[in-house]
């Protein structure tokens, strides 16, 4: 079975150009099949800060209103996307930028308002497998922005780890997927302050372990959840860490049981 | 030969949401082959002045300075041409949104500076006819936004006008094809103030004789250059006029020679 690498990287690789540039360095160094998706960052919040809207937060989280909807669609799959396009396309990449509406790539529904309303938050229903085939087959490598949409005209904002997950998914029949989540830190750290702390393998039974004993914590758990409901999938390997310890090998191996 | 449409909308299609919803149903009702491209409108300039970014003007045209460009990149690649494919997808129409940084589809460089320096404005150096080929083949319709780029990490703010007749000019030689410019006037007038003066077939003659005359001149003079310059190169037909007179088929025909 052929390999595909899938790149998730992360708001705080966006905002420094040293680290994105970095990253795009990596993945264009990839070889083979390989697919980035790509977060936020700070760019859409300065955006709103500079257009006088209020961010609204609940329990933390960003609200989509309208005038949200409107940046992050400009910021991700405008300003950041194509940027991040060019500069793989300046390292002999051909990189291929892709929303969630573009060829019906991801297909998503409003989030159902239960407690609370999340507004124009997209809950993934399903992956263009087909798009991706053919597009890889032709030697391209897509660059998906966190935008979906629901195929009546609404576009959606949808969570970037959770989007290169469900890809990971979506295509495991037809690849072995190595799947790798870049962000800020060396890996799933045992102490939150110790960057030395890189937890190198955990599988199911210790994140269980781990969440009950509250060492693993806050933003960590969806990354992880989403980590293992792909690796359930029969996605063949899942990596956690910043971009030095992905390239050296030295990131949180996520894995079922330890082999 | 199998038949293309490439329509162009501009600005004036874009700012009014009955006309962006009357041409994207138009467009979604074409059968065959097409592919659309999209022009800015006002968004930019209200996000610039949202901003505080002036604009900067040299003969009645905005000068793409760094700020400028990052902000069409934002609104063209993003906001418009994502809320132009989500529309596209409501109506069943498998629309792909591409700036010419995605998969090299349109090569440019910084125009030369000779008396004016107009900043990040790009002059086509090539078409990527392979992957549109491959993307039609595929039942995909791609929409193109004025955003190319130098193949060495620079984005480019280019002329929607002359990617559709680059477009058209590069597909010629695989498809006859049909070149629609949508824009605020039922075609090309005889008289600016009547819009009952719409001159029916304008060869390449009479072009040069109401120009000298002073009857046609402005920002349609470009325009036409555009399309006599596509006709030379081998597109098949092409019309001017708003989305009633192009369905209706009262548009003003350009043609080489009067038939």
């Amino acid at each position: 079975m052929q390999e595909l690498a899938i790149l998730k990287i992360g708001g705080q690789v966006l905002d420094d150009p040293d680290r994105l540039a970095a990253a795009l360095d990596y993945f264009a160094g990839l070889s083979g099949l390989a697919i980035l998706v790509h977060g936020g960052g700070k760019a859409a919040g300065r955006l709103s800060k500079a257009m006088g809207i209020e961010p609204r937060m609940v329990d933390g989280r960003r609200l989509t209103d309208a005038a949200t909807l409107e940046i992050v669609t400009m910021v991700y799959a405008g300003g950041i996307n194509k940027q991040v396009v060019a500069g793989l396309q300046a390292r002999g990449c051909n990189a291929i930028g892709l929303s969630g509406a573009d060829g019906n790539l991801i297909q998503a529904h409003k989030r159902i308002v239960k407690d609370i309303d999340y507004g124009f938050a997209g809950d993934i229903d399903a992956v263009n497998v087909d798009l991706l085939l053919s597009l890889l087959g032709m030697g391209l490598r897509p660059v998906v922005c966190p935008i979906t949409h629901d195929r009546a005209g609404q576009l959606l904002n949808t969570n970037a780890d959770t989007i290169a997950s469900r890809l990971a998914v979506a295509l495991a029949p037809h690849y072995r997927i190595r799947l790798d989540y870049c962000f800020e830190l060396p890996g799933v750290l045992r102490d939150f302050q110790d960057p030395a702390s890189v937890i190198p393998h955990l599988d199911a039974a210790a994140f269980a372990e781990y969440r009950n004993a509250g060492v693993i914590s806050g933003g960590m758990i969806p990354k992880l959840d989403n980590a293992f409901t792909a690796l359930r999938a029969g996605v063949a390997r899942i990596r956690i860490g910043d971009l030095a310890a992905l390239a050296e090998g030295r990131a949180t191996v996520v894995e079922l049981e330890r082999e």
